[in-house]
């Protein structure tokens, strides 16, 4: 008998998980036992808080006290109470976070703020390697306020700022590379972004809920985000906008809604923005998608931030360790220095569409991202080492075995 | 003894209800036996239908089935599918409806896409008295792409088509004025819109579910709506945008969001629209409360607009003849004749406020406009001649015995 190469890392998965002092938060969501959920990053899992706060937001705050809700359940003040408690997870002071429609819509509208505060320079910088919608909607933006839009990897911003920056209205960024999982220097860039006069919107899609985010102590200007990733809103669930404090008073946004409305139940003719972070509402918000995210992020409660990074880097570099030794065929493309890693870990492999489907199969979920990117997101607060470990063990297994070759003739359809 | 005024349409409240082909539709509704729900125009009573379908989204499809539910329960064509369940009861042929986002999103879309199908016309022309957030995003409209804003009462339209048509790239307007429940002709004023060359943008939140619309009939250009209304969707429901499919292939809009690209996940570094009304697409949807709004529509399953109509009309009639002979304080401000007539009846009194208040304290829930409108929706669905004339005689105690006077002096805070 020939020794499993994987027998030592099992017993440091078994040690690291009983010394890990977040293991008990998995308790907090409901996730089979038997299942490895390592798409996080895309769709959390469900929180317990959830499915009670949901059933008594429809029967009895809809059903029974119909539109007197607004009022006597709250619902008008919901997108700022909901934003006051994503900001506690970002590094935001209550009054600069508002919640609501997605984040593509939340980009639109602080782009076009940004660039009225900014008038005369006529340039948008943007990752070339952005979550897509954020460059089509930087597009967009640019398109009809008249201005161009400029590919920049984050490597060469700053040096593009130096040479450029006077003409650079905002700079849209994200922390985390949502496809290699690598982590930026957001300090550094933010404060070459504003070395150039220019303003900063960070994309927190990858970082909200996952590492600590520092948005008031960067002195970010605007920040989006949305609540279905690390957060655990569900499917969909609204997005958030962050400004500034100091910006709240010129934010001067292209979506102009009635909720963002001075007196939105005594109206004028011509619209008056409400006071400070109420202005960044806009229609009306889909409120059961709302109060299903307010209830998720209870599974924050109590929850320390700087605890929660350093299991996920715990997590994620035995991750790498296991890949390594484990999984010869595969590249790793996520960092390897804590300092350059988000929270998951990206694997390239030709064959990596048929490979998760075969994945899945056997439990373990993780995404792909066209045309090789294996994608594994890490959310502390539910997956623990030895389920990074059956994940490896596992495409062992199939590429061993060949189980993905049946995936391999199937078309490419969404995996999300 | 004298006889109750109110007793010869108690009998007659019988008599109309007893011949209902409707009634039994409120079954389909969870709505408490002792509450006259007459704020259906604002947020619709809970369909029965809604909170299975919801713990199955909850606890089946996000719990269990977590990401892959986009593919294996068909969230990804949610937007499509529910767009074309409304599309169904606003007489729009499949694959010309989505659902998504909210009224105000879609407005912007939708006129910044009309403007752009109409280059060289500078003009957009509003109702003076339409809904506040149409007036606003218009207003946001014509600052991106340069236009002006010019109001325009529908009863004014042709005219002044007829003088500035030219110059007019879109008409925006609603064929239910919010306040008063007038219905506009939707037909007159489509063909004056397009005889002048503009497109036509409909607001429906006060007419989809409520009456009989016909968009490809009617060749209607561009509509939009809400979902939470007399669709009864659920709080924040998303809305819906119709774009007609002579204009699909050029529609341009401004929010271009991931969801609308081609090949979402197999995307480009530039943004190409998806074929057909998938383009109306901008974000990830709010998947809770979208799955709420379609368990919500099957409350019109075989059910007939016509007959919807019909019966709306007889109760907002009867509404009118008791408001008439048992409400001489108020003044009826719904026009009498049912051809201008949506499904709302809106009586003037200074208090209105306060009576809405000690009304809901005896379980007959409206709302009020200020300064002085009490606006009462119908919803043919539940709602019934013998609650409405509850309404009424309420109403009558209420002012009789001065019910409403401890209301008077609060503040007058959000009546949605």
């Amino acid at each position: 008998m020939f020794p499993d190469p994987a027998g030592p890392y099992l017993d440091r998965a078994g040690a690291l998980d009983a010394a890990d002092p977040l293991a008990d938060l998995r308790q907090r969501f409901l996730l089979a036992d038997d299942v490895v959920y390592l798409d996080g990053n895309s769709l959390g899992a469900l929180p317990a808080a959830v499915p009670p706060a949901l059933e008594d937001a429809v029967r009895r705050q809809w059903g029974t006290d119909l539109i007197r809700s607004w009022n006597t359940n709250a619902w008008w003040q919901a997108p700022l109470r909901v934003g006051d408690a994503i900001g506690a997870l970002i590094g935001a002071g209550p009054g600069q976070t508002v919640a609501g429609d997605s984040t593509s819509v939340q980009i639109y509208n602080a782009l076009t703020a940004a660039a009225r505060l900014r008038p005369g320079r006529p340039l948008l910088a943007v990752d070339p390697g952005h979550f897509p919608t954020d460059r089509y909607i930087a597009a967009g933006v640019a398109r009809v306020l008249g201005l161009e839009v400029r590919d920049v990897a984050p490597a060469d911003l700053p040096e593009f700022l130096a040479a450029e920056g006077e003409r650079v209205a905002a700079a849209a960024y994200a922390p985390v590379d949502y496809r290699t999982g690598e982590l930026f220097d957001m300090t550094a860039l933010t404060e070459a972004i504003h070395a150039a006069g220019a303003l900063a919107l960070w994309d927190l899609c990858h970082a909200a809920g996952a590492l600590p985010v520092e948005l008031d102590a960067l002195g970010a200007d605007f920040a989006v985000g949305c609540g279905y990733k690390y957060l655990s809103g569900g499917p969909g669930a609204p997005a958030f906008l962050y400004v500034a404090r100091r910006h709240q008073a010129a934010f001067d946004p292209a979506l102009t809604g009635w909720n963002g409305h001075a007196r939105p139940f005594d109206p004028t003719q011509e619209y008056e923005p409400a006071d400070g972070i109420g202005r960044g509402r806009i229609g009306t918000p889909p409120m059961l998608s709302l109060l299903a995210l307010e209830a998720a992020l209870t599974a924050f409660a109590d929850v320390d931030l700087a605890a929660v990074r350093a299991k996920s880097l715990s997590v994620t570099g035995f991750f790498l360790d296991c890949a390594q030794a484990l999984l010869p065929e595969f590249e790793a493309v996520t960092p390897r220095a804590p300092e350059r890693r988000g929270s998951q870990v990206s694997l390239r492999h030709p064959d990596a569409y048929a490979l998760v489907q075969a994945l899945a199969a056997r439990g373990v979920i993780g995404d792909m991202r066209a045309p090789d990117l294996l994608r594994f997101g890490v959310n502390a607060l539910y997956v623990s080492h030895r389920d990074v470990l059956r994940a490896v063990t596992t495409l062992r297994d199939v590429v061993a075995e060949g189980a993905h070759r049946p995936y391999l003739t199937q078309q490419r359809s969404a995996v999300i």
